[in-house]
């Protein structure tokens, strides 16, 4: 039986997952709103951000800051934007705290906001200008993730089961 | 002569910030998108939040944290937008590493990503639905700096100078 992590729900094949700390793993994206959108995620999981412990807070941020540098640099992006939608009034849509990692270039969306509006299902807007917005197959998302464990610095099955 | 904090090339009067830890302190918005809507900033004026230390970036968080249930609490929000735009194509203005606490309530937007839509003074579209967001008095926001201050457990001037 393929070992997973779970996300909200959802069973995440571990082949999707690309680090795993002491409170928080790495998840590549079905539905990258840009190529190198990717998710860091709480170990244990809360719902709401204000539940987790200071150790976790301090781990989950910690690792999105080496994980969000490895992206910027991957994707020859000049900047980030690092989000967590808390809650289901701020567009969360799995109940389990994730930080939202995008690599971001001038110019990469006709309104710079629209990467919001690309992140968040419940906006009513037709999302018309996000042809990467399509679900992945498996075989890529685990190409990426073995990239991506490869650049932050390895991977052990066993540091997550 | 008035004490000030450090907000990239901003001096902001201390009567406008509402909590300082070792590393991160608090400030109410000039403009802020919603009421509540209120920023946690590293003390040392890193431009990115790839230059803050693992100890910088844990009481940046874990500030936030404690800030943003707060907010929440305050502002009768039931989610919250926890967003830092890292550089100037994220949509970040000011160049010192915040991280923007939004209270957030279901339907608080026509377009619940519109949140971010207001967040980014680069956006090209204009900004007709949000009545708040015009410069707001200092005798505003240092009344909301004390309830701040209060409800996070006090404040002394001499903490941050």
């Amino acid at each position: 039986m393929e070992k997973t992590l779970r996300f909200g729900p959802i069973a995440v094949p571990l082949s999707q997952a690309f680090f795993a700390s002491k409170h928080a793993f790495g998840l590549v994206n079905l539905k990258p709103i840009r190529p190198g959108h990717v998710l860091v995620v709480s170990r244990r999981p809360a719902r709401r951000f204000a539940e987790l412990t200071p150790d976790e807070v301090a781990d989950l941020f910690v690792q999105g800051q080496r994980v969000s540098r490895t992206i910027e640099r991957l994707h020859r992006a000049e900047a980030l934007t690092l989000c967590i939608q808390d809650g289901a009034a701020a567009g969360q849509t799995v109940p389990h705290v994730h930080l939202h990692v995008i690599p971001r270039r001038p110019g990469d969306f006709a309104d710079n906001d629209d990467v919001y509006r690309e992140l968040d299902a419940t906006g009513r807007q037709p999302r018309v200008d996000n042809p990467e917005c399509t679900p992945r197959t498996p075989a890529d998302m685990a190409a990426e993730a073995l990239v991506l464990r490869a650049e932050l610095g390895g991977w052990d099955d066993s540091s997550v089961c």
